[in-house]
């Protein structure tokens, strides 16, 4: 794979970065913003299907919905009540009500943010719509939390969501078409995830955010997404690391949106001509959220996967002390539905928050 | 249509409201934020299509292209490239380079913000994807100006595009089937708008800012835009004057992004209910944009619209000292492309900003 990702010319391992020598100058980038007024996280929730409450993180998601309509006539209405179902659940989660929190910051993968608008029409609140696909959960936490430590609001809830049927569907094929997936393909996550972040109360802190930038490696296969993402995490995992003077020991966990197997193979080595190693504290999401038993190939990807692991075990794990500093970087494939058929490539991004205990 | 328009009870005109009385009460809501230290717009640059060309201010856009494809093989590529004008356009006009900009805010009408992120591709700056549909340009001008109120960034570039070919299929029908439009229809303006904020420097400065709540009165038509997005634009405009406790002649202008004729006539209506008499001081960038004899029925709609007007006339007439003080709403429509076809009504958002000279 390392051939087909690099436009650059050094692409090859030498014995050198094997031996991985950590860079910590700063770049003088401005990619990172650090928050003097950490917002806390006082609620979150949660919410998969079926295939995702049979995974290994099972125990850990709030809610598990096996019928993949919700009752509901259309899997875009399901969609849309999944997001609801999560976006009400943390602000209950964070005893408050609906008229406390000051903004909904939300995005999906949905054309037009479809489930995002319908969901928040629902409520009273006032909303922002972003875009950044698969990379719209830390996208929103970090956008959100920039709007709490300035002291613009006080509650701002951050959400978003995927959904298996309606990704496949629009940005591939219909499932009733029955197409055969390749061994490198991702399943996309059914599950939403929703946090609401506070100036009051307490609770687990973000404490900065790292803003990345477009990157493109000339990947153009629609099932191929890990390998697609990989540079664009690796690009703001770095820049998070030069700005702050940090290296990948410095957190308990470093944690990518949905890079899958592959990706997340592809990111390692990245990191390492970068100057980077990443040990047994580097996971991906779409790693975590589905048993090989399951046949996912590569694993999770979607908006809603790593929104729903983060707002489970990697909030709990945070809450109950195992880990106290995560670097969390979500990771976004940013083709539209038509712009890979007319030739193009796949744009990618990747935002980053760190949060703290 | 007021009838069709309105979800409660209270929708009859009387005697009353038409002689309006302003409201100066505070709602004790949170949608406004005020800029302590108000970004400064340093730069800017409007790029518009063929058609707005030989509309009414056709002499203060800064570059017209009566190609409509750019030269390019598809329409998509062609509305990427008039983003990318803008954006490059406006850094220009700032005189500063590319690496001055600390962050790039942009969005669009396509699935998945295609001309955002292909555009945002070939920048070296870090991004942030946003959509509200023809309401990002404010949203975009929002959030900039938040960033760089806060300290957080210097210097950040807020932008976004339509394009009539590339909207008109996705939202609506091919231009091939050759459609015959409803007279209560708009025509999506090919267009692009940029501006650089920034914290240093000289030029008309964002000194609020309010965010929209999504807003619904059941309109299900999507030619029928401007009359779903009045309520939206009504209710921000009402946020905004009870929170600053301002009211219309307090501004010199008053601007909504894409109403249209028929929407902004609603708006008005819908002012007068609350208790707001919107005077000649009040305009839709959709009434400017096209000149009768074009045959645009209710006028302009799109993202560019709001976006080319703001950052040509408008912002033309705040440097010269015809205008003090403005009020810009755009209005933004979030169906999806299927939504409709699957019973959904539209809902709609409206973000504002304050620019003072």
């Amino acid at each position: 794979m390392g051939v087909v990702l690099h436009k650059g010319e050094n692409c090859g391992f030498t014995d050198k970065t094997i031996i991985p020598t950590p860079k910590h100058q700063k770049s003088g980038g401005k990619q990172t913003i650090f928050f003097n007024n950490p917002p806390k996280i006082i609620g979150r929730m949660s919410v998969v299907g079926e295939k995702e409450g049979k995974g290994p993180l099972s125990d850990y998601f709030d809610k598990i919905v096996n019928d993949a309509k919700w009752g509901e006539k259309t899997f875009e209405r399901a969609e849309i009540d999944m997001l609801m179902s999560a976006i009400r659940g943390s602000i209950e989660s964070a005893e408050i009500k609906e008229e406390d929190v000051d903004m909904l910051i939300t995005g999906d993968l949905l054309n037009q943010l479809t489930s995002s608008s319908y969901a928040a029409r629902d409520l009273t609140i006032p909303h922002l719509g972003l875009y950044s696909a698969c990379s719209t959960m830390s996208e929103s936490l970090a956008v959100g939390s920039s709007f709490v430590n300035a002291g613009y609001f006080d509650t701002v809830v951050c959400a978003t969501v995927s959904h298996f049927a309606t990704a496949e569907r629009q940005f591939r094929y219909p499932l009733e078409y029955g197409c055969q997936r390749p061994p490198y393909a991702q399943w996309t996550v059914t599950g939403a995830g929703s946090t609401v972040l506070s100036s009051k109360g307490s609770g687990p802190r973000i404490t900065m955010a790292t803003f990345g930038k477009v990157v493109d490696f000339g990947i153009n296969d629609l099932n191929n997404l890990g390998a697609a993402m990989a540079p664009a995490a690796m690009s703001t995992l770095t820049a998070l690391f030069e700005e702050t003077g940090s290296e990948p020991g410095d957190y308990d966990l470093i944690l990518t949106g949905d890079l899958g197997k592959l990706g997340s193979d592809i990111m390692r080595d990245l990191m390492i001509e970068q100057g980077y190693f990443l040990g047994q504290n580097y996971i991906d999401c779409g790693n975590m959220v589905y048993d090989v038993t399951q046949k996912c190939y590569q694993g999770g990807s979607g908006a809603g996967c790593s929104a729903s692991v983060i707002n489970s075990f990697v909030l709990d794990k945070l809450e109950e002390g195992e880990y106290n500093r995560v670097a969390y970087l979500a990771t976004g494939a940013l083709m539209s539905t038509q712009s890979c058929y007319q030739g193009e490539t796949i744009p990618c991004i990747s935002h980053a928050v760190v949060i703290e205990r």
